[in-house]
């Protein structure tokens, strides 16, 4: 019950995200419609192909429902959330550890093995986005230097370890969830990028 | 029977337009082939993947066989549809209305409910196009302010609504399809564009 | 076995020529992570869920293990690489046959029918290196003038003409995968292009 309702949260927030993102470079409201789903169904909905599972929003149509009016509201009234950039990020950071973790669980729930699990957690809480940038003509996540996946990736993996060797099972979940945000709006906050030795970036960029 | 000769009447017509888009650009033959392919096979393939229904080629060669062939035959004799661009978009609108009601009327066929037969509908009419584009490294419609998918949208609904409501079942494929094909031959022909009040692009684009 | 043998050293070699390609344009860890990744398994993800076979890394965890070494031992310590961009231009034609091999051999060997299994054995071979293009912002091989694709298609083609009337069988693998190496590395070596017949790209590019 506590990761459907995650879920729906997250999907409301990578879809405001996803319109905010590109609002500002011109779009209609039918584009800001399928970008807004793509960045919010568009990582589970390739999870679930990969592991041959049902795609998770033919069997509950609620998630559409959720992604599509939180798009289109954002389309309409969106200056309220325009001046709040930074609110943003944090918001985005915290939908991208739901679904990272909501991921994670969903695909050990169904048997697979851990290192499985992990990378297709983190793929699903980033592919939306890499997704929406691509189908946007935008550059994405994987050519920037901000960090942005090593959280949740450390985080699903911490996950993991927390629910094979800790008896407070039900804490497992937002101990995880929380350090993805925590490491996340860290990053935020202090404007951290990649160390040099990490990254081929000149580094005056 | 009708929607299978529509089909693959479509398939030829997104091919042929597929090759035409990119020919200008610089192109070689199997560029041209593949991206043919993808623009007139890659929606309905992305459908199949998501309802977990046999991808529809594999079943029958026939279509890659057309959609190659369509290719092929456009990159070599184009010059003859060259001085035809506007024929060609309304050929275009007449395929993306074709491939919309045949896979609206696919997915319902198959028991999904009337939300995910209009939202895969409209996918498989737009879907190759968008990802020929990604693919040529070209502005897709998502970004554009031509009306190109409202049409489609209102189209596969009324296509269901007729369906549910309408005593002359035979009528209500035809209605669809024209209903599409009229909307956006209208676009084409007065140059119609989104209302400022459903995009952010900047008016004097 | 001699499959298994060939795909894992594929694997490697798209791993390592797919971060070396992006490593100059400036990349963090993580992304030459996921893109060595996605270079090496992306076409064959794409090839199994279209046969609708389970997707090869799930079962068989070794593949990711492979490409995610490979790409991060590529990322770290690529200086004696890239004084050998020539030689990275043969290995990456020696992995491209390799794939397009093993998977032709795959798709047959499930059932399906010569052309399925060519279009798919082309498509894993080359799929890899244009999703990781798409991804990375770069302009991929369906653009390009070098002749990339067509000694695959040959070769896969040939393949299947060699196992359906030839005696030698254990022959057939090495003769395919040396034709698509040796037409590969003549390319490479004369710096061949597509005629002028068979492609619109301008004569002075």
């Amino acid at each position: 019950m506590w990761l459907y309702t995650i879920s729906m949260i997250g999907t409301a927030v990578f879809a405001i995200t996803g319109v905010l993102a590109l609002r500002r470079d011109g779009i209609d409201v039918f584009g800001a419609l399928v970008l807004g789903i793509v960045t919010a169904l568009g990582g589970g909905t390739v999870r679930d192909l990969i592991i041959d599972a049902p795609v998770f929003w033919i069997g509950d149509f609620n998630y559409v429902w959720v992604a599509a009016g939180s798009a289109l509201l954002t389309f309409f009234i969106a200056r309220p959330f325009e001046s709040t950039q930074t609110l943003l990020l944090y918001l985005d950071g915290f939908g991208a550890a739901l679904f990272a973790i909501a991921a994670t669980d969903k695909v050990l729930g169904l048997g697979f093995v851990a290192p499985v699990a992990v990378m297709l957690g983190v793929w699903t809480s980033i592919g939306g986005g890499i997704a929406r940038d691509v189908l946007a003509g935008r550059p994405n996540l994987l050519r920037s230097r901000e960090i942005y996946a090593t959280p949740i990736l450390l985080g699903c993996a911490l996950y993991i370890l927390l629910r094979a060797g800790w008896p407070g099972a039900q804490w497992t979940g937002p101990t995880a969830l929380l350090f993805i945000f925590a490491f996340r709006a860290l990053v935020i906050h202090r404007g951290l990028q990649m160390p040099a030795v990490l990254s081929t970036h000149r580094p005056d960029r």
